[in-house]
């Protein structure tokens, strides 16, 4: 047996900052920690040299550290000004609410119910959201809430004033369109700035839109891809979280792209999804800093 | 929308044979079923030039097929004989049934259950069967029957046959062991040769046998894997079916190789899976030739 | 050692054909070979079900085949006319002559050689082109014919028809752009259908055209790759031969992406060369079957 | 043209330590840096938690670090010792000096020359040294001394003094076995610890040993790889520095392993050497830590 031990929770904090690149930036963060008997976990950072960017997470024990957890937050923000940088402080107790937004597709949302059964992530689902009913039934397996919004080109504004208002009602920090396949508003998008992530099925910037693997068998390609990125007001054009491929030949069909695609969605998503549970994204530029 | 149109299953033959190379045999097969109006869909063919074996495997569609179906198995043993080919007849039509072992690990099971419920795969699966109740639920809530038949050191042999009596019952075409965790025996094997595929968590040979994920981060090795086989009297040492790989570095744990090498186990065992469901597979000196 | 003994060159055929697909192609085609001892050794085939178009290499020893080599073409041809084939036949005696064009990069021309010296390869190259002479040492110490044609705004035609009347000189079957990074003309391509091989350095249809490298990066994305294609007249949308990709992350700059996506574009390019080599690929409607 | 702009070598200092892990290493060292002006280029840490172990790069520039370069190593010194850290300094402008043992391959010869002579590395190559005059002539056009040390069986001891006496004349940094073949004595490896880097052709710890395709194909896997590693007195069994692999079926024979092998041992063997060349490796428990 490989399975771990139950899992302990061990309580941490993280910080996510980026700011203009200057000297003395780590040695101010890691002062601020270590002076206060904080031991680190885990250390990244980068620094984007054309543009001059610094770029950090750090994440340290809190057990030894000796700060009251609701001072910690104003008393970094003392450095952060002098630095001028931007920041989020996360508590690893935390456990952040996921919204899904599915249509009629079935494999990504069976990843993330493993996912979330089995105890791989520390997430709640609050709510599915769906333009049909079909997932209904899988969501009623799960015990979670299955909402129905139905949508015609017509009613689209109103619909998404529904769905705006369940997400008012069960207060996801974020969403996810797991094969969602409807494309979202400007408006809904500025609700949820770099926190709706998308499965595109095509390898981005190649078959951005509609039937990506049409198109792919259509031009001969000899590897098909998936891509998981922050929506944007832009279609398919928002900051890429992560992306994967599978080898193709002349003999799939559109139908064989279809499903092969589909392992490679799913796991892309599921990735994706992680790498911003643990708090591990920051977007710059429509691009994304994975500190993985 | 990318999904294909309501699967029309076409009705096909499918021939897989093996026997010592020599020249004609493909024209002989294709003349049996050209001479007959039959439109071959899929033909593959090898031959392994050192042990002078020839491999073939044959689709072909009945619509126009100027022959009874239940004469084609007499009719084509006459060329078979002939060739002293070994040989198998399936129809599109006949759906395998599938037996599923698992122990307490749920991700290689959801990912059978999701292609078996979406229609992905033409499969029953008409019993799940564990050493522990844990699965019992997710079973329940696809509707599958679920025996549990308990394993000590002690009482192998009587739950070994605890388990056939249970296969008799529920008369599976082939076992999937779906993550079992427990070693099977040379006499539960001979039931079922080359008809009970395995997942094991390396890439073998390399860790065959107990925590091999232990032993990878032991020894340090940048590509964890793993390999779908079937079932012989030794361990780990069947015939490979699929194998797929993944990165990792210092930074994983064990219990990060566990993880990662989740998502690697199910797609691998779902890939081998797929292949013996489509009569894509067969077996010589201990090795597979997959016509994929 | 692992080194296989010394290549004998085994003599054979290769047939390349397609047509409308019907009923009998092979039993027709295999029966051919069959009745005169021709023993097969390779066979593959495929049905375009969308175009209805039949695909097939077969390769056959013609050590024991009863038929004169100069007869097997107008003698097949009879067979070939009755299914309405197109159809390419080829023995594995005839060395391929091969011209390079290159600019001023190296990767792909050092792999090439390499292959080519140490007999990876059955080819001849008798000649490299190129606009720049910084090459001309690397091609000197291979004893290989290297002639500069220099190309400005102005005078491309004039130093495309310099080129064409080198390859009328040394009169290679095809044309390898080893990183050329000049725009072919219609006119050019027109010399040489389906036998221009280009690499690109970008996963196509991602990122054609100019600077797909410094594009790749602006774009964020997590993987890059590598094309390999026949050259038409419309930019980078030849029919895809190859394609192969590389992951990078957030810090790569576009010059690590540059670098890292060299060992890509020489392993791809030399793929595509040994495909079309061994008379493995077949074009069809701007894709490409390849009998790997 | 995606070319880079003529390299400016940036003078740069890095750091590579490991310690007992504890609170404040990582201000201690950034302190170190800013307190005297450098600017941090990269830095990336890890802390192997079981074994309670502190790892960590720092690169930063020189150009306005207040201190003279020979003064950083016994100031360092006082940190260093302070925590109990086994620690290297080194400066960009070193140009590594890296010895060559070959065999009659030219593989991995020609993609290492290939990067030397572009300028992809910043290496000296002092010498080749061979038991086999083969690959004299490559080294010749490269204008490298080459030196043929003839071994048997019963002169290995000798051979290995004649070879250690042109190392002790060539004066390398470190030794590549690019495909050398033979069998490094305990005594030769306590000259270089953790400084000869081997490839082996298979996917350690699978096939260690001789002959490696040849029983990857006996037992018939689907993928083959390759692995560099650092020289121990156990073979093959040294710290694993990168590996890769490479999808194979049925159809491939050995020689065609070995052919497809060849493209993965290249680059996994050139990927190893860069992380050594940029001093992004540390060896700990017969393990590496790569700060990729």
């Amino acid at each position: 047996m490989d399975a771990p031990s139950p899992a302990m929770i061990l309580l941490s904090a993280t910080l996510l900052i980026y700011c203009p690149d200057r000297k003395g930036l780590v040695a101010a963060v890691t002062d601020f920690i270590s002076r206060h008997d904080g031991n680190i976990l885990h250390l990244d950072q980068h620094v984007d040299t054309q543009e001059n960017v610094f770029f950090m997470r750090v994440e340290w024990d809190l057990a030894t550290f000796q700060m009251q957890r609701e001072d910690i937050s104003p008393r970094f923000a003392e450095i952060a000004n002098s630095f001028d940088m931007t920041w989020q402080l996360h508590f690893s107790d935390a456990i952040p609410r996921m919204a899904i937004f599915v249509s009629k597709e079935s494999h990504c949302l069976y990843d993330i119910l493993y996912r979330y059964q089995s105890g791989e992530w520390q997430v709640n689902i609050p709510v599915i959201i769906s333009n049909h009913p079909d997932m209904g039934d899988l969501a009623a397996k799960f015990g979670i809430p299955y909402r129905v919004v139905p949508i015609t080109k017509d009613t689209k504004p109103q619909a998404e004033q529904a769905q705006l208002a369940l997400l008012d009602e069960f207060k996801p920090d974020f969403v996810v369109l797991a094969r969602y396949m409807q494309i979202i508003s400007e408006n809904f998008v500025t609700h949820f700035p770099n926190r709706i992530i998308n499965i595109h099925h095509s390898f981005l910037p190649a078959f951005a839109g509609a039937k990506p693997y049409h198109r792919a068998h259509g031009r001969g390609v000899k590897i098909i891809g998936a891509s998981s990125h922050y929506v944007t007001a832009e279609l398919d054009a928002g900051p890429i979280i992560e992306q994967d491929i599978m080898r193709v030949d002349h003999r799939d069909s559109v139908e064989d792209l279809v499903r092969k695609g589909k392992d490679v969605e799913k796991l892309v998503l599921s990735r994706a999804i992680r790498y911003h549970l643990n708090h591990q994204v920051l977007v710059y530029n429509n691009k994304t800093v994975i500190f993985a």
